[in-house]
């Protein structure tokens, strides 16, 4: 009797597993949304659908901070940024006076968070120039290793959204080419992109700082200048798709008004387009965030644009932490 | 008899064209330059090999004119860029007294090949502005699908050197991903680039042509404005390739003293690196051209990179010509 239950539940274990496995998307919610990514996939994966995209055309791009993972209370990259000028700051006494480095030594989290991208970039170029991208990015690597989130104390690179992953991996397995838009620099995210989404560096993009070329013992080296090379100036995140993959996406992904831009531009082109747009309404798992958002999930609606609700589309947010060493 | 002499034949083609498809660069003669391509993609390629280069770090830039197709008499986008300023020169009766405009109207192939990479991005700028970049996409392809190259009358797609193309494919087969470094604006290369390579267009890379976000009839575009988005003004092309790609190539092909940073920067990187400079050295077959540079092939070797000669390296420069229709 006991021997037969044994065997039953095995059974049951077996079968569950394989349904669990069989479910591309287990931490989103059973509901029109996933049902709409999954057929999105599946339509234009399927050679004999009327939405077929052939391989070479399948791009889909990801808006990063506040998208791929949180930008509350500070996108990443700005957090690195601020703390490398207070290191630095004894030695630059100026700093104290002028901006944005003033507001990094006498603000509050919620002040360098208005420095915005530019912001972002003059401190990262202001404390990195001279330095190869390898360089800077064994220095990004090691805070990122030695660094925690304030609220959910764990590495920056474990926040990455367990649902956003799973949509991810879904449609790099389905012959999607997965682009990244960061802000801030791209270098800042190419340094960890290998390792945490399992992509190339060039699936990276965005502004970035311009380099010099120099000779150094006689090896020729590309050295970070204090110059930025806008991508977006007047497009906004679209150029910056165009400019490095030359293609309007399939799928796009963004969570405020600066994505605005790109998910227009993919809406607006033929064929089945898929436009989903974040919304941080759940302050008990994370955070609420109105700020970045002019358009509401209705408004996104009527637009043919799917709203995402983290609290209602999301069974879980993070991928569980790994068991303490 | 006659039946065992038909199956002798069989057998030897058989066995001649198995032999045949073994080799993945027929195009190349055989010799230490051929034994040190195969050489590299297995040691870099073979997981036990002391020099194996991770799938993700796989990359090599091949630049496009001179190195995977002639850029003589004229390269081809500026070719292009020369016929749509003659078409619209009635026009725009200025165009006669300004440069770059006064040479194409007035000069002859050698002086329109001096206005070089600046003057070409100027015209397609000029001859192109508020187009979509699909609209300007198609405008190329039908011209390149209508035009002749002078001596070959071939269409220039059809002028990809046979033996880059093996090596091209051959690197793809081996989870390398090939980038092609394009003058000129890479959007005129990028609209042939599937059709031709079979790669997506984010593989080609250069200076392009920055745009402006507009609304038309509703629906969101971005149209090409007459400003440049230089990606190598300091860096030559070793700064183009490290902003697209994020990473200093394994393996790189050039042919011109443009190609210098990229080729200088790509021989300092750690590890298993190949460098190969195309010389064209083949008049009776194709071009002599010593005007593009200034580093001798006895100089190259001298350097670490592999000098390649035309006339003696490779076989055959063209694949045969389609039969006609």
């Amino acid at each position: 009797m006991l021997r037969a239950l044994y065997r039953l539940c095995c059974a049951f274990l077996l079968l569950a597993g394989s349904a669990h496995a069989a479910d591309p998307l287990p931490s989103w919610r059973e509901g029109p949304l996933k049902q709409a990514l999954l057929d999105f996939v599946q339509r234009t994966t399927t050679p004999a659908s009327p939405d077929f995209v052939p391989p070479l055309e399948r791009i889909a791009v990801f808006d990063q901070d506040g998208t791929l993972w949180p930008e509350q209370p500070l996108p990443v990259a700005l957090r690195y940024a601020a703390e490398r000028v207070r290191q630095r700051a004894a030695d630059i006494p100026e700093w104290h006076r002028r901006e944005p480095y003033k507001t990094v030594l006498q603000g509050n989290d919620s002040s360098i968070a208005r420095l915005g991208e530019r912001g972002t970039l003059q401190l990262l170029l202001a404390t990195h120039a001279g330095m190869t991208q390898d360089e800077y990015q064994q220095a990004v690597r090691h805070w990122l290793a030695n660094s925690r989130h304030p609220r959910f104390e764990r590495p920056y690179t474990e926040l990455v959204y367990q649902p956003m992953r799973e949509l991810l991996q879904l449609l790099e397995a389905r012959g999607y080419r997965c682009f990244i838009y960061a802000s801030g620099g791209i270098e800042f995210t190419r340094s960890f992109v290998e390792a945490v989404y399992g992509l190339p560096p060039e699936r990276v993009i965005g502004n970035q700082a311009k380099m010099d070329f120099q000779l150094r013992d006689g090896r020729a080296e590309l050295v970070r200048s204090q110059r930025v090379h806008w991508s977006d100036e007047r497009t906004g995140k679209a150029g910056t798709v165009q400019h490095y993959t030359g293609r309007r996406p399939s799928l796009v992904v963004g969570n405020s008004d600066s994505d605005e831009t790109l998910l227009k531009w993919t809406a607006s082109g033929s064929g089945l387009r898929l436009v989903l747009r974040l919304y941080h309404d759940d302050p008990e798992r994370e955070y609420a965030d109105r700020r970045s958002s002019s358009v509401t999930p209705a408004q996104a609606r009527e637009r043919g644009w799917w709203p995402i609700s983290v609290r209602d589309d999301w069974l879980q947010l993070f991928s569980p932490a790994p068991p303490a060493r």
